[in-house]
């Protein structure tokens, strides 16, 4: 493989290029033209579609249906629940002109669809009747970003699912935002082989308008976090504004209780982190095993293998003239490189059997990088040291003070990333001030 | 039925309100909070995922994929082809701010990706190694509209399908979009059971930007043309500027050849006028028969009647407890409301049958309207009657000059809506101008 095409950057030296390098050069993604923007190429949108079939599945077996909301958003709504439109404003674009013209209210490109959805809640529901309504989203949002591109990282625009579901009580609203975290989870797990922690944010962390979020984190492995996946109570804090009021069975008129959630295309991102040394994510994805046929002749067999394992394929089947006399197949596997013999007769059985193993070795490999990763601090030293010697998640006891949290942030750069939902008894006094402990909870530097 | 939900404009008298009132009443689509935008809802969006399971089926076994491209777009690269920027310059909404800051450039909101995606490729494609290359994204475009909004019709942001190819020879560029034309044709024919006239648009009405266009054209119940999609050669009017050049087998550097081409969410409201009345769209583009099983106990069997009327599910099944004694259901068709029994044992085969010959009912039905609604103009006179009294196609001998086309449009309000690809002969002499006639086009008034 020429150094052109071949990826240059090692992970262990330089993470954050050869992240970047690998995306590029398998075609997952490119740089748009639009600067912040990046472009999602048809092997990163195979893999996006395979996210989107085990989801959308899901959710329509739980009663969710698909809808369309549109993507300008007018001022005045986007502003009618204040601690969320202050959360966003800093980073929404706006349009103000319509072909040579101003227009009369700014519109925002949508940043998440809360407000537009809500508007047409309030209209659409009159009774208990019409509850629970349950819809999600496929589209793509829009948050300004002024840092540096990362692909499916850091990009102005991103390819997500937004759930928006209303309830007649609390207690409904908190099963649907565990069972969506849980249904998260499998994802991550089962189909990506990423392990992830799940917790609540602490209040300085929660989704701006929310009760409280509940959160999926993974580790990477330079020992950053990364968000995997949040799923929030947002209580009746938009159903007030938004009046989203129904007829209760008891002829009273109450206001519904809310959840939205979402997962988005850094989840591309994340499995590329994760199990991009090994780069055979495609099999991750596939609930059906997929047979690509490189028949290309004005390409010799040395540049057609360089070409499949840098795309990460996780199996390649060589068949050559002594094969064919042997009835054999020459079978090679992309994560341990190990060349195999399979008779012909029994190919789809004993590759299904491979690709199982290889996802298994991967699973087991994600999981042995988090423990790894993973470390309990007694004191705040020692939280400051880990974080400083790239230890990834720190647990350590909290007072559930905000300025303890922020102190911590402000010394280390290291956030709350969750408090776990069962978590273990703390050490009895918080790390920082020394005053009472009430979580054990887990922090990290994040992406 | 009560007055406030059940439909009270008449088909006969008021076209235009029967049919907004279908579109919200039955669910499919609302008024979004957003003025002149839709919000698609779920029962609307089911239809929407049924096309767009046939179209990325069929573009998937031809070989093409999937991408994504960004929704905002610099201004310069807008204005790179200038035909093409002129054309949709009064319609293109404008970012200029992020967050409290104005940005250098504005930034376009999507009106078609041609400019955004082609940057893209005359970066990709070096050689003819790297064609064709076929890909298709799935979005959602923005044309600020000024007249009053019709879903699905008239609407400041869509959703569609829009392909983008590119070729080694003007021939290859040809066949693409002579085939995507034909897969259309399937869809709206075959599955969606309309009837469509193909051919060629006149240069003042063809892309702007492009060679020719190729449009898919059906007739409304109130005369009026609806164009159903479209299928672009661009020609090299796009390479050159975006610079979209491979290296060839000769040896040398050429330009390449381009195809675009999309269908939109204009295909449900279509599919609403035409068959609305019978209401038994959902029948239209199930690939498997789909069941729902009403078993809310709070509302009557009466009222659940009305409202499965009202959506439009072509079958309606009863089962009461006389049908149990006697082994049978009771089933009611959509489209005729003819009431029969079947047994139990035959359910499946029974109710299989009765689908395709709804399908069947609705096909002959439709193409009865497009028959009756098709004339044939010997004369300018007879031309301007027939568009008059509301006549749908007019077929009329033209001389090809863009002269007699406006003065028509001018003088009638019609267009010339295709040129046929098979056209048969025309009358001697051009109807307007009576120089000779060269094709025998298609006129109709258009939404």
């Amino acid at each position: 493989m020429s150094k052109e095409i071949g990826i240059t950057a090692k992970r262990a030296e330089n993470f954050s290029d050869w992240y970047v390098q690998v995306v590029i050069k398998a075609g997952l993604a490119d740089y748009a033209a639009t600067k912040g923007f990046i472009v999602l190429r048809p092997y990163g949108y195979a893999i996006w579609e395979r996210i989107q079939k085990f989801i959308d599945h899901n959710l329509k077996k739980s009663g969710h249906q698909n809808a369309y909301f549109p993507v300008l958003i007018p001022e005045s709504l986007l502003s009618k629940e204040a601690e969320h439109f202050a959360g966003f404003v800093p980073e929404v674009f706006w349009v103000t002109q319509a072909g040579n013209n101003p227009i009369g209210e700014r519109l925002a490109t949508r940043p998440t669809s809360e407000t537009i959805a809500y508007a047409s809640f309030g209209k659409w529901i009159r009774s208990w009747r019409d509850l629970p309504l349950l819809l999600n989203f496929w589209n793509s949002v829009l948050r300004a970003e002024i840092k540096a591109t990362r692909p499916f990282i850091r990009t102005s625009e991103f390819l997500w699912q937004e759930g928006h579901t209303v309830h007649a009580t609390e207690e409904e609203a908190d099963a649907e935002v565990m069972m969506i975290a849980q249904l998260y989870r499998r994802l991550m797990e089962d189909i990506l082989a990423i392990p992830v922690e799940i917790g609540y944010k602490s209040d300085k962390e929660k989704f701006v308008g929310a009760l409280y979020t509940i959160s999926l984190e993974a580790m990477m492995p330079d020992g950053k976090a990364l968000q995997m996946g949040t799923s929030h109570n947002l209580g009746q804090n938009f159903s007030k504004p938004f009046e989203i009021r129904f007829l209760g069975k008891d002829g009273q008129e109450h206001y519904a209780w809310q959840a939205s959630w979402g997962i988005s295309w850094r989840l591309i991102g994340a499995t590329v982190m994760i199990h991009g040394d090994d780069e055979v994510f495609t099999s991750l994805t596939a609930q059906k095993m997929r047979v690509y046929v490189d028949s290309r002749e004005q390409y010799t067999p040395g540049w057609k293998f360089n070409e499949w394992e840098m795309k990460g394929v996780p199996i390649r089947i060589e068949i050559g003239p002594r094969d064919i006399e042997k009835g054999q197949l020459t079978v090679v596997r992309r994560d341990t490189a190990e060349k195999s013999f399979i008779k012909i007769d029994n190919t789809a059985p004993e590759i299904k059997k491979l690709l199982v193993q290889i996802q298994k070795n991967l699973s087991e490999k994600a999981k042995g990088l988090l423990a790894s990763k993973t470390k309990t601090a007694n004191s705040y030293g020692e939280l400051k040291n880990y974080v400083e010697a790239d230890a990834g998640f720190v647990k350590a006891p909290w007072c559930g003070k905000k300025e303890c949290e922020e102190q911590v942030k402000e010394e280390t750069g290291a956030d709350i990333r969750l408090i776990p939902l069962e978590g273990e008894k703390p050490a009895p006094r918080c790390m920082v001030c020394g005053e009472n402990a009430i979580h054990m909870v887990y922090f990290a530097r994040a992406y």
